[in-house]
């Protein structure tokens, strides 16, 4: 828990070694690692997913299962915690909308996914008409935070987070470390987006520059080395750097790897709330842009480009 | 000492603890700090600076003082180590030129600046024609150097930087660790400049975020939170972010700081060199191209993009 935080008092009476009972709706890569280390902080778990396998090897690992949203929603003791961890967008929207009529006042949902901070303040106002509480947790890690923790980044209503805490505390790096209530709903997954819009900075920043070090081939230099250096006393000295020094351990040429970048949302959305709020991102935004240019395989305004020369120049075309 | 390093074995019947003389010319604040890590690493530093009370603080600290080039070059026994720690450009240029008449063959010129690398590669020729050795270190760290350890980029001979290994095992975060012989000369600098390229990156994404962060008010963000939470778990969590939180501690709003950011010549050349390596790195590029925007007092571009949007559309101006 951060400073400053409104959640920053332990409740009289209580420890951080409280333990809840949570609905976990979701068992792809995330929900199953949160599940996973969920019950190992000691919390009781009841679970559900599409996939009745997800469901059954969740139940191995001491979760309870359950075969529908009700069977859920029927495990578990009111006032209910129910987290959500599927895909952002309908998979998103169409869960919480159907919780939403199987849960009582006074329960909460908690969205943990990538979802749209915009969708997420709506659905704050209609589960809050409904008497329900709607908690957003930006959470970041990765495939990383089943052992180091997650960094969460919380909005909603304080009393909604503060009786979260036990949960929070434990799927973060430090029972106060990683993680904190910033703001109202929607505030977690717009602070998680702007995080991600920073992470494409970084890692574009990381990966111009390590296209220079491999272009300059008369130095005969050792990018794995060179990550190996800067991982101690540099500037740039990072997680992200770390996990380049691991991809360039296995293979300098990256030649198992398309050069092919996907997108999931979060970039394009903080390159939008830029422009909306006047806020000049000019690499937020051409990392962004880059990603879409490794998918551009019709090259339609290269063409063009060349089309052009050869009109006004006569410059020599390259056939396709 | 990094994996695959030439210098990665030790020499027969030495020990990570053997001890040097090294002249130190430049005792600004890194070369001043290196100075003093070098004295507690238990090595024996003749000093010089054109400040006298410079050289008086140094020998203060431990360090054996010179009053000109001559002397120093007269207190070290053959076959010297001197290390330049200038400003690049013609401090440089004049320090390395006098001291490669004042030395001997077999001596070694160290160049722990912030030269351009081509400089670096045409002065280990004039050097090497002397029979000297020129060894260029790129040096990362700043004023955290002292404490932590420097992170060095090293180039030159194979030799003459095994020679030097107890210098560099001391100045580096660990003996075995932060440092390496990348390459012949000119590849350290060569390799910091990069590493100042991605610095730039990181940092202008950081800035970015942070500044669509900011305006966001309707969420009433607490911009030093955040930046704590994500120092744990997060994907973002760096020593730049580190340093990111300690500025937000003191002032979320930075008033007493001007929104006028320096450049010390690294990133132009990075963006220059990728140009002429036909790589394209836009997140560097605009991240230098930010820093020429915050220094443009006058905005002749801005006036002129006001008087264009008048002249064909009639759109107001803003007088100035």
């Amino acid at each position: 828990m951060q400073t400053q935080s409104p959640a920053g008092q332990l409740p009289a009476g209580s420890t951080e070694r409280d333990i809840m009972q949570l609905g976990m709706i979701g068992l792809g890569r995330m929900g199953a690692n949160m599940t996973t280390r969920l019950i190992q902080g000691g919390h009781d778990l009841v679970v559900f997913d599409r996939s009745a396998d997800a469901v059954h090897a969740a139940a191995n690992g001491g979760a309870t299962g359950a075969d529908s949203l009700l069977n859920l929603v029927q495990q578990l003791a009111a006032p209910r915690a129910v987290w959500v961890m599927v895909p952002s967008g309908a998979p998103t929207e169409d869960t919480v909308k159907e919780l939403a009529g199987l849960l009582s006042p006074g329960d909460t949902v908690i969205d943990g996914g990538n979802s749209n901070y915009k969708d997420t303040v709506r659905r704050g106002r209609e589960l809050s008409a409904a008497g329900l509480h709607f908690v957003d947790s930006g959470t970041s890690g990765g495939v990383w935070g089943l052992k180091e923790g997650y960094s969460l980044m919380i909005g909603g209503d304080v009393d909604a987070v503060e009786h979260l805490r036990p949960i929070f505390a434990t799927l973060a790096p430090g029972a106060e470390l990683g993680w904190g209530r910033v703001g109202p709903t929607g505030s977690g997954h717009f602070t998680k987006m702007i995080h991600n819009g920073i992470e494409y900075g970084m890692m574009q920043a990381f990966a111009e520059g390590f296209a220079i070090l491999k272009k300059k081939t008369e130095f005969g230099l050792d990018l794995h080395q060179i990550a190996e250096i800067w991982q101690h006393g540099s500037v740039v000295r990072s997680w992200l750097l770390d996990l380049t020094a691991e991809a360039l351990k296995e293979d300098q040429d990256l030649k198992d790897i398309a050069p092919f970048v996907s997108d999931s949302g979060e970039g394009r959305w903080t390159v939008a709330e830029a422009i909306e709020l006047d806020v000049p991102a000019p690499v937020i935004t051409h990392s962004l842009l880059a990603r879409l240019r490794s998918r551009d395989e019709v090259g339609y305004a290269d063409r063009m480009l060349s089309a052009m020369r050869n009109q006004f120049g006569g410059h020599a075309i390259k056939k396709s």
